[in-house]
């Protein structure tokens, strides 16, 4: 559902001792490793780090980034997790790309796994990547299954800017990226909020059969959202109010505030999945309304013209002795009899307000 | 959904540093900012100040009510919510217009921030617009939009009155502008009642397909108000049982009476809910009973007058030896049997109770 | 919705200052005070009092009752009530007379306001009417919108009895009268459980289009009595848990007892209502069932004779050279053809189960 | 609904003193007093006590079982409980057989109240009968409103075995005849998983409409099951949770099993809830789908023949110039074109997989 | 449901003394017990073998893993149970193989019981099996109905591993068994998928009525798999926060892992369910589609023709005096005439976008 390349067995794991660590992703891409080093003063980007390399280049004084993509080569990864401090459950989740969003607060460390949500190119199916944060002392390392362009607007300020962000610690730093991924969600709340005005005018104009389908797949997209969306509202209500050792009281009060965003996209995602149901209920009691005319126009028809064919039938039949067939007016007379109860049906019927 | 004005994007937000300022709203209007400073004895209106001269204008020992309308100019905005203490991830949320009632008790300073709704011109939609208050030490500063009448009503029966009013202090003013736009839900819920006494008189004589439409217009504007009061309720809730430092005992109780009336609020509005439901129902079933009572129509008239259709093309066929044709009685007694017949069919459908 | 007699504006007091006394029913009778002066040897019943008459006239070592009706002197009712201590919100909240029931614990009185529950003349709508409870220190006062012979078989009972009853305090007087409006609600729960044996009936032998406007109007009745009762259990059940200084322990468990019976009201309004969905869905099934027979016979008689009547329809054709018109047993042939074509026809259906 | 007998008055009480002991069920039967007294060597059973001989019967140092059915004689049933310290509110309750099951813990006395479920004899409707145990120092004491047979194998084990049974306290007698009622409820859900099954097949074999009542009666019995068990899980659930005088910890383990069970009944109960819902839906899609099948029949008749009769109908018209009539082979190519015309027809139907 | 072999009844224990052995199954079979022996260095298997020779068995500093098969032996098995500690109350919960997971914490020994899930050789139909845990100081006993492969490879590997597996205790065992159970409801999620895909293909290409069945029948799995996995997961939860002696932290958690597993499989279940739902929904909705087509051909066809028919009779009867039958043109200007209102009909139902 998540993703239409080759399909993720769920079961990947199964059959293999715990503490193992194993990639549940499709297929695994080659690692790289990138360091971001700084402080108010100084910038500086290290590309394409071995481990140990990596490990060297962590900077005592200044605030170190440690970008992770692909999890090809695990036994490195694995090696630089040991050196960092990363507990070995923490490990196995990061690599398990179907993890749920969670927090762990391990007292002088902090895990975090969360999903970044994108329209495919297509435009209308999402794609889910994951994405973890391991808050260290004096190191924040994240993890992503491929190389992407997500955080190039954050590097980028924080090379520009002298300011706020380049000052403070890690902590802030993980919080910016988190906020980073918020404000990709609101980018897709905004399209949803775009296509459910278009169905609500397709509805209005064509309420053709093929909508039903488009509900479907509107409400699948939306149910995609909450799943990936509420669990981490939950986590970061957590860090906000709980006090940990590693995040500081301001980066807290931020975090409360990406809670607070976080509240108003699920509450914004609930109100449109009403409102699809609404929707859908006014598809189809406007299909049993054109049911319904249809319905009305054949009995109308019917009820009409099918005793009229009768009397007709009836003289046509060749009966010797039929004394209306020989009249003079026998002809004009049967026609406006025809008439009157052709109108006359018609009335009753107006009368009952079926038309 | 909420404003049918050039929509604002959710995510006009996205890419920037946090504790960025930014007016989410369609437009920004001009920045007019007025002092209202009252005691018991004196009342003083100032109007037009600018940034420096409100700073100057507030009272030692009087109430202090700063107005501001308006965001264009959100750097003299930021300059004096510095100087009123109020910190910096608050004026954001003031400045985002989209924000969700919320309460923030910053110890010696309260942060309330909810939404006024009323009626549009037109008068079927509803508009929501939203007031953020501050209560610091000495002063209480309201934030809106726009320009508007809704609290003149409070400073003309403030400058009136020497009562009660006048001698307490800006908590209770903050209560009382609470209380007041509480007071314009009540509007509203009486203007939901109207139109639901007219969706069941609609329902009863005219049961057309467009009540559907209305029945879904009706829910949308009532779960609308459910979104932007239940938040409200809650956080008031908070507020009332709480021990603030901010927040005087007498008005909390008066907090706890609002709490009251918003969860009547919400009790009443989720029984509008059920009721349209129900009338969905109802209007469903009536259509289906339409259906029911057309079909039979054109099954009695069909079921009469197909076969005896069918008996007169027989007597109209042209075969040579067709002996009843020459019988000196064959045409009436046909007819007799074809009456005997319909009549037949007629009651054999009544007795079944189809009619 | 409660009530048929001149709406009553839910907005009424908009536009006024907190802890005015505003009257919000529709027309406020004139105010009656009557006075009620026990204990186990004596009783005294003074009616038409005037406030200050009233004052006097409550005892030191019995039990006092103060019965008010009609809310037209509002101010003396002010008097009064600063008089025996009534709390202004408190007042307010007895004068808006669609409060939600809500018990308010003072310290050393206690307010509970509820409504009683009737059905009215016709005997098919309900009427409520909100009755309040002041129970102060060796003062029980009641306030009603209307006078009412609600009490009067208490007050007989208290009268003839010199039982329990008399030797008890204020706060046992209390639990009496609540639970005499209890057990009103009981007379409803009896009417329901006629009225759903009654649709029963109605559903099985003549599931006509107008059960579901009965079902609809049997479903706002358990809703308001839902609406009313609920809050009502939660309050009592407040009431005899904590450790309330003006309510002693013995009419605690008193208490507890109503509050277990209006559980089972609670339990057996969600029943009633489950009962009256599933019919709601039989009746439902029931009409679509009917359009399905229906529908079946029309298809019987369309499908046998219209086949059979182009049939004829071709005998019936003047074609010079129609061979089988000249042979002797053409229409006997023709019509033993067609008898098997329709038994065939209607074996065929048989078969397929349709009838 | 729990009782077609004379239906019992929910508000039988109304208009009563609390307090004042009254039986509301239909008919009260005579009062038999019956006392089982043994202890793991003795074993008496007396009959027809009266009260006085009960109270003297009781054995100071052997358990006591003192069973009562029927609650005609009023006067004596309060005279008894006097004596065994049973509340006058208690006592209500058990006179009360419409009670709701309820636990209440009075520190060194306990009272429970539940309810047996029985099928009556006709095999569809549950039966409901009340049962209230007062466990009180040295004695236990059951109420039941008709003399049976419920309890009669557990006075028989207790007769014959001498082990675990015959040497606990009265506590474990109470656990025993709660679990037996428990029981009874197994092989109600046991009757119900063979009704479910019937109806699944008969859903599968020949789904009616009179399916539709039959799940409705099914999901009735399912309601008055849940209503009554639930309570008594959770009353089973405080039992063996709190730290009760009178009840000891081992008892209170084979209580905690009880409660296991009860979770499961629930449990049961609401995936067969589940699943009628299910099988409804079934059957409405199921009829909807024989209605559709028979509207193709209808259609694909009419579509074929009513053009065809129209044809025949021109050729049967009496025009003196008609061309084709006279055409030697206008009948055989009229016969033809007729052939191929309701042959496409047919293939067009065909292809649009309406059949 | 869970089983299509002879029913269970779930009320074979009824009628029995609590704390009676009994097995709740179909048909019990040969009791087996073996007993894994194991440490760092050693590894020893012991098959068939008795009650008292398990006994002797037991290794003193070595991890004890007794393993039983088949539940005829029950005295056997009861003394086996007296021997390790076993509660008799545990010793019930395990031959009742209806039990509800659960986890029973008694300070020195825990108790653990949760269903195996599996498909059926027919792949369809999902098979629980239960599966008992005893975990008591120095030994782990694990009860199954039947022999079955579930854990060889958990065997296995501990036998060729000398890793983390082997140098746990007996509190890490119990949680690799949990977690390979757990990982067997990962297969079933998967073959979920699977088939969830295979039904909206279905639902894509063929929406015939059979679907509805299948929708059920797959519906009845998810509910089956939630109701088995949901407590489990609850459980889990508690002795992952819980302090429990006999579980080690670092056993806590792994444990806390295997609670994140079944959230995740929860709620894979519960989208898959309002997946299925969407999908039933889009089915009807497809139905009703197809209906109303049909019903449009019926209404075109008819519509055209039965008036037409009428007009053909008009000129087919046999009045003597019908002017039109001698007009020269008569024949085709009424050819004309009925082509024109034949198309005339058309268009105008092509304008009211029937069609």
């Amino acid at each position: 559902m998540m993703n239409s390349e080759p399909r993720r067995k769920q079961s990947k794991k199964t059959g293999l001792l715990p503490g193992s660590l194993v990639y549940t992703g499709a297929q695994a891409l080659p690692t790289q490793i990138s360091l971001l080093r700084y402080d108010a003063e100084h910038f500086e980007l290290f590309e394409n780090l071995t481990v140990d390399s990596a490990i060297e280049s962590v900077g005592q004084s200044t605030v170190n980034w440690l970008i992770i993509n692909g999890f090809e080569n695990i036994e490195a990864l694995e090696k630089l997790g040991t050196h960092f401090g990363i507990p070995a459950l923490i490990l196995e989740d990061i690599f398990n790309v179907q993890h749920m969003p969670k927090v762990e607060d391990n007292g002088n460390s902090l895990f975090i796994t969360l999903k970044s949500l994108s329209l495919k190119s297509k435009g209308k199916e999402i794609e889910a990547e994951q994405i973890s944060l391991f808050l260290g002392a004096n190191i924040l390392i994240t993890f992503q299954e491929k190389p992407s362009q997500l955080f190039d607007s954050i590097i980028e300020r924080l090379q520009a800017g002298k300011g706020k962000g380049r000052s403070r610690q890690e902590d802030f730093l993980a919080y910016l990226l988190i906020d980073h991924i918020v404000d990709q969600y609101y980018l897709l709340l905004d399209n949803s909020e775009e296509q459910i005005e278009k169905l609500e005018q397709m509805l209005l104009k064509s309420p053709t059969d093929e909508l039903a389908f488009l509900f479907l797949d509107f409400k699948k997209n939306l149910s995609l959202m909450r799943k990936t969306i509420y669990p981490l509202k939950e986590e970061i209500r957590y860090l906000s109010r709980e006090d940990t050792e590693i995040i500081q009281p301001i980066t807290r009060q931020h975090l409360s505030d990406i809670h607070d965003h976080l509240s108003h996209i699920i509450q914004s995602l609930d109100s449109y999945r009403e409102m699809i149901s609404a929707m859908m209920d006014l598809l189809l009691a406007n299909n049993s309304n054109r049911m319904n005319s249809i319905m009305k126009t054949l009995t109308l028809v019917s009820t009409i013209f099918i005793p009229l064919t009768f009397a007709a039938g009836i003289y046509g039949m060749n009966f010797k002795y039929m004394p209306e067939l020989e009249w003079k007016l026998g002809y004009p007379i049967f026609l406006f009899l025809m008439l009157c109860a052709g109108l006359g049906m018609y009335i009753y019927m107006k009368r009952k307000r079926w038309f």
